[in-house]
């Protein structure tokens, strides 16, 4: 994932009690990072803030490289991009980085899927995502 | 408030990033076990699991005291009960105790006050709340 | 507390999951906001990032009013002042407000007390944090 | 997986404010749960609570599979076992079930690797872990 290209970078600003007692960032807290990033990059590539009603997908896989720890006062990134979109599923690749080093922290490759949240099943990632997404990554997919 | 009687105790599950970087549970995460007494007393005083719809209740005020740290292998108990019911409010007071020394943790009281969803503004404190806490503490408010 | 003056004042980053299942940010997050403001505010009257062996003090008590809700695309700020120091505690005064319309969403009185982390004791405010905050706020306490 | 015994399961207190907006459980809490039985199982694989100082594994990589939600009145366990011992690393296998239907809600693989604390670099997997771990699955890895 060496040659990845993320036009989607937010600041994350760290919380006291995000660290634990091992004195560095929880585990668990890096998927709140993630969230921030996905809900910042839905709002890129949409052009406006996305509301609830107009997600219809879903996280349906997560795969994560916990790599350095994040401390404190660490000034760190969060990175976003989409890798393929399938028929019913995007592959979305997101990595927190630390803002001054540029060193990777962590490493998050996510499954989403489309979901009708009237019927609860799953469904075809919409065409609006599709192009949303294609124009802001500057690519086809 | 050293006589205080509280007919609803329950056990808090602490969780490994309950802890901070100062080593002790965060100051933050015990509104979180005042918020697992108050379902936990609600549920109690109803007799049935409160859905959201039946509580017409929210939070105004709270003081709390914190009076010794908790750490990760403590066993706490968070303990419940309403103090008064005046027409618009009631009186919460909650305490975190050491399930085993009974050592008070820390202490809160709770301002809640009557609030209608629909139209986003105060009323009074139902009757039916009024009575099911009459009941399950036993007096008279 | 109408006519305080905040000279510490910083945005807060909301997370997706600050809300809870009532749509608006759980009450108990707010604290962490206000953790999020010491911690600034500790920094900036100290002039460099405090480290955790340069506090000595810590949180014997907190009064909150809620006063209006916050929800997840709201831009909030946390603000922060000292109104008082005494021989052994000082009071910290914060609210969050709406970045936009100014509105008070949230105001916080919390009393600090010395505290010697090695013997476990309460003990004065430090001389160096009296000046450090007297400097930073342009007055006498 | 479908064919894994897990022998350590514990029920998971679930706490209002795990739900967000979308009204339930937050991905990122259900790493909470992980967390919550992971340092249950190295209790029960030692026999004892295992202090901080003890743990000489961390977490590499996690893959996770999103099933089903959790809603905030569920009955959730969190089960735990260990499949497989490296040289330098193991692999933990976890899920959430719903205690009543058996339902799998979350199924988590994490890789934890052997990790000197006082150097900073990895180190293989110690062979009390890996005594005590056999003992308690009752298997050899």
């Amino acid at each position: 994932m060496e040659d990845l290209v993320f036009r989607h970078s937010i600041p994350v600003q760290l919380r006291f009690n995000d660290v634990d007692g091992l004195g560095h960032v929880n585990n668990s807290v890096y998927f709140n990072f993630y969230d921030l990033g996905k809900t910042g990059y839905f709002d890129a590539v949409h052009g406006h803030q996305v509301s609830q009603e107009e997600i219809d997908i879903v996280i349906a896989h997560a795969e994560v490289d916990f790599i350095e720890p994040v401390f404190l006062k660490d000034e760190i990134l969060v990175q976003t991009t989409v890798t393929a979109i399938g028929n019913k599923s995007l592959t979305m690749v997101q990595r927190i980085i630390c803002a001054k080093t540029k060193r990777v922290k962590c490493l998050c490759k996510t499954i989403m899927v489309g979901f009708d949240f009237r019927t609860n099943t799953s469904k075809a990632i919409s065409q609006i995502w599709r192009d949303a997404i294609s124009k802001y990554e500057g690519r086809e997919y």
